[in-house]
């Protein structure tokens, strides 16, 4: 874990530090008389490359300046508060959802939000100028994280702020699984499992855990129910860089599942490139399913919709991810071709164990994966 | 537990009995050399009626017959395949989603599925003729059935088909929750909790974890996630008839949160009526968020939005739930009045912990509940 991400404290947060220096070199300027400002690093694609050897997208070095005026004192007030509250938060080991933080505001008289599209911005914003993540500032998403069953102990502290420490089992749930934290900075693991296996829908997960596949194949599975939340990204990452385990994923084959879900699990979001590099799973391969697996197994599969199309050729023009990798654009070239997308619930046509007796046993054995 | 919910065993099932003695009949007329049919309880509002007493939605006695003709071949061949596929399921102790069982089709020659829709509705008309879920049939719906964190002990199985059981200690997950799995038929419980509070939001539901406020409390706290699936409906309603513990619901204070969320919760949809009896808690009570509320806790409102006046006036004129509760009517027609919505974490503006330290415990105290 890069000591960037360690987790903030009560006493001597480097987060609380960078907080505090910041603010008192504003706090200086003002008293003294002279307009303070903040840099901030230009939040869109104009500012960001494709990282090749890192994995992910990053920010070039452009910045914009807030300098304070009649025209910003509003936001800038707004900014300072919102860096107090995230110190206060840190301090008292608590987190906010970006709902709370916009209801707060509603004290701040005068630099008060009308609409919590102005409170996410100067999140995001103080997120950009910090170089760390709000989770870090002790925002979280309002949003659930993915379930996980299988060979992981995942270790929490017993409540918040406290040093006692518990142990959540991951092969002893029965058909029911853990259901991960907003936040899982301070999480801890232990683990032999042999991979991840991070899945698109809740009913592969399902199956694949009523009938233990992961003691046969010994993993861990991870559902991810779309598109990964932050918390699922930066779960299954932190798990993976610690254990140094692979990490394989298997999601229907369609342009959703490739380019948006794979994508964005394994290199991070398009417009929140300040952040990839926490909440992106660069060692993620893909598993399937490919076209190639309709020939291979005799999938039935469904026409590509309009959609589907509309969003292959966007990939294909415009994501630097599908770019950079030849073996991506000629899958969806493939795909396109064909004319055809296919579910992963699809091998249930030769049995409903198939997916899990055999596909997976294969593919895994086979370990050929694209990137 | 009614009779007629009892877990399908794969020996003596009264469900399996049933799929066999249909079966059975039909089969004695065709060898008969007589014309076959099945009836089944029409499934739409003009076959329903609001049972007071019982607290759901309740079918009436109108039936559909459909006889074997050269028209109706294909529908009822699919018919008594998924009835057979249901039977396979069961006594192989083995679940199959709505998307698996449309799969499954793909093997039936000439009495393929073509789209799923098509095999949905067999598996509606199936539930339906034998007065069964599509759970005791073994087929599960693809979705995921919401998070616990709180004073209940979950006992499962450890595996398919396994007579060896698991205990999950709901109070041992830390920043952590439990996920519902998508079947709970088969769950027993152990808690001394005093309610259930299900929530809408999952940022609240992580505060109060968080704060282990369910520890103060003596409770079980349920994240919904939205309009609650049929798993978590069904788990708390098992929970609360076998524990009877009284259940509290915590929503926006929005059209939605209460004629969608609330409602559904408590009585069940409106186009699954047969299912109702199962899949609704008629001992929920609705604490909050109020319109009396933003009086009493001075709280930050939103305009309603034309959508909110839409599903308000909606409600007033055809939900017979709404229709039948004249605290119902008032609360809306206030809200509509006031032109106002409340979120449950608008009692941020009061500090963050405002909501487990002063608004629950004192709603709860007071005991004056909606209907």
């Amino acid at each position: 874990m890069p000591a960037a991400l360690a987790r903030p404290k009560s006493a001597g947060s480097p987060v609380v530090d960078k907080l505090v220096a910041t603010s008192r070199e504003l706090h200086d300027k003002i008293v003294a008389g002279r307009k303070p400002s903040m840099k901030f690093p230009l939040r869109n694609l104009s500012n960001v490359r494709y990282a090749l050897k890192k994995g992910h997208f990053e920010m070039l070095g452009k910045k914009k300046e807030r300098t304070l005026t009649v025209s910003t004192v509003k936001t800038f007030a707004q900014t300072m508060r919102m860096i107090a509250l995230s110190k206060q938060l840190i301090e008292t080991d608590d987190r906010a959802t970006k709902r709370d933080a916009y209801y707060q505001t509603k004290n701040w008289d005068e630099a008060r939000c009308d609409e919590q599209v102005e409170s996410d911005t100067i999140l995001d914003d103080i997120e950009a100028l910090f170089g760390v993540t709000k989770e870090q500032l002790c925002f979280t998403p309002d949003e659930h994280g993915g379930l996980v069953a299988g060979e992981l102990t995942v270790i929490d502290r017993k409540a918040a702020g406290s040093t006692e420490t518990v142990e959540i089992d991951c092969t002893n749930f029965g058909s029911g699984s853990y259901g991960i934290p907003t936040d899982v900075e301070h999480l801890g693991f232990r683990t032999k499992a042999k991979f991840i296996l991070a899945i698109e829908t809740g009913g592969i997960f399902d199956r694949l855990n009523r009938h233990r596949y992961w003691e046969k194949a010994d993993c861990i599975l991870v559902s991810m129910a779309g598109v990964p939340t932050r918390a699922v990204r930066r779960f299954i990452r932190r798990l993976a860089d610690e254990k140094k385990i692979p990490v394989y994923v298997f999601v229907d084959c369609d342009p959703y599942g490739i380019a948006n879900i794979y994508r964005t699990l394994k290199v991070g979001s398009g417009n929140n490139a300040h952040l990839n590099e926490f909440f992106c799973v660069p060692q993620a391969k893909f598993l399937g399913v490919t076209p190639q697996d309709i020939i291979d197994y005799d999938l039935p599969t469904h026409p590509l919709k309009d959609v589907d199309i509309k969003r292959a050729k966007d990939a294909l023009k415009n994501d630097p991810f599908i770019r950079h990798h030849k073996e991506w654009q000629q899958v969806l070239e493939q795909m396109l071709k064909m004319g055809v997308r296919i579910e992963q619930q699809a091998f249930a046509k030769h049995g409903l164990n198939f997916v899990l007796d055999t596909y997976l046993p294969e593919k895994i054995k086979k370990g050929k994966f694209l990137p």
